[in-house]
C-alpha cells in the first residue's frame, strides 16, 4: 500500500512539474512514467485515463496549495485589509525560481482543456475559485469595518468579485512572466493590485458602477 | 498566387479558431488541414513546421488585432485618461460570444510553448507587449497632465507598467472566463481595472512603492 501510494504521489508530482513546463496535452503518459519512474501499468492502475489524471492533478494542486496558504504568515496580521495586502505581498514574494515552479498548474491546464475536457476544467475552476473564497472573509470584514455591505450594494463591487479579481491579476501576471521569461513584470502587476486595494479601502464608498 | 495566399489565410484562420478552442499542442496539422480544407502538401508548402505555423499565427494575430484596435472608436475620446478607460470599456464590450471567439490566441499559446518553443513564445510576447505599447502614449499624456513623469519616478508606477498591467488583467480575466464558462466574472475584473485607473488618476501621486 505504501509503495502504491508513493507511485501515485510520484505521478502527481511529475504531472505538476511537466504540465507547468509544457502544458497538459504535450505531457504524455510516457513522459510522466519516465519522470515518475513508474511503469505504464502502474500509471493506469492509479489513473483510468489521462483525463482522470488531469482531474486528480487539479485536486492534488488544490489540496497542496490550500495547505501551503493555510500555513502562510499573512493570516497573523490583525487588520483585515492589511491581511489581504499581506496575502498579496506573499504571492509576490513567491514569484521566485523557474517559471514552471511559480506559475499555476490549473491556470495553465484550463486554457487548453476547458472545451475538450470539461471535467478537468471544472476541477481547475474549483481550485481557483475555491482559493479565491479563502480571501472573501477578510475582504468582507474590511468592508464591514467601513460600513459597507460585502454584497456590493453600496460599493458597486462585492467581496466575492474582488477576491476573484486578485486571482485574475495573478493568473494574468503568470502569463506576462512566461512571455517575458521572468517575474519582473508580474511583480509590477501585483504591485498595481496592492495599490488598487489600498485605494479602494482608503476612499469613501464609490458610486455603484454604471 | 491568389489561391496560394488564400490557402495560407485559411490555415491561419483555422489555427486561430482551433488553438483558442483546444490549445496549440492538441491542434494537429491534420486538424488544421481538415478545418482549412487544404492538403498536407499545401500546409507544408506554406509552413515548414508546426512551430513555424505557431510563429506565423502569433504574427497574424498581432497584425489583425492591431488593425482591429486601430479602427476602434476609443481613439476619438479627447482626454487621455478617458481614452484609456474607453479602451478598457471596449475590451469589456467585446467579451461576447463563444469563449474561443473572445479569448486570446497568444495568451493561450504562450502558456504551453514558452519553454518548448521559444520562437513562438517570443512572437506571443511581441504581440502582447506590442499591444500594451499602443496604450503607453495615452497613459503618459494623462500622467503629464497631472504633473507626473511617465517613468514612474514620482508615482512608483510607470506608464509602461500600467499598460502591461491592463493586459495582465485581461489575460487573467480570460482564464476566469474559461474556468467559469462565460464572461461574467471577466467583466467584473475589467470593471475593477477601470475603477483602479480612475482612482489612480483622480488621487494625488502616491509614495513610490517600497
Amino acid at each position: 500500500m505504501a509503495r502504491t501510494g508513493t507511485a501515485r504521489e510520484k505521478i502527481l508530482a511529475a504531472t505538476l512539474k511537466l504540465v507547468r513546463e509544457k502544458g497538459f496535452t504535450a505531457t504524455t503518459v510516457d513522459d510522466l512514467c519516465t519522470a515518475a519512474g513508474v511503469t505504464k501499468g502502474a500509471f493506469f492502475h492509479h489513473f483510468a485515463s489521462k483525463e482522470a489524471l488531469g482531474v486528480a492533478a487539479a485536486e492534488h494542486w488544490s489540496a497542496t496549495t490550500s495547505a501551503f496558504f493555510a500555513a502562510a504568515p499573512y493570516h497573523r496580521v490583525d487588520d483585515p485589509m492589511e491581511r489581504l495586502l499581506a496575502y498579496i505581498q506573499f504571492r509576490r514574494d513567491i514569484l521566485r525560481g523557474e517559471l514552471a515552479e511559480f506559475t499555476c498548474l490549473v491556470g495553465t491546464m484550463v486554457q487548453e482543456v476547458y472545451a475538450e475536457h470539461p471535467a478537468i476544467g471544472a476541477a481547475c475552476n474549483a481550485s481557483i475559485s475555491g482559493h479565491a473564497t479563502t480571501l472573501e472573509p477578510d475582504i468582507a470584514e474590511a468592508m464591514r469595518k467601513r460600513g459597507w455591505t460585502p454584497d456590493g450594494s453600496m460599493t458597486g463591487w462585492s467581496a466575492a468579485s474582488l477576491a476573484l479579481h486578485t486571482q485574475a491579476v495573478l493568473q494574468g501576471a503568470f502569463i506576462l512572466a512566461k512571455c517575458s521569461g521572468g517575474p519582473a513584470i508580474a511583480e509590477e502587476s501585483v504591485d498595481h493590485l496592492s495599490r488598487y486595494i489600498r485605494m479602494l479601502f482608503g476612499a469613501p464608498p464609490a458610486e455603484p458602477a454604471a
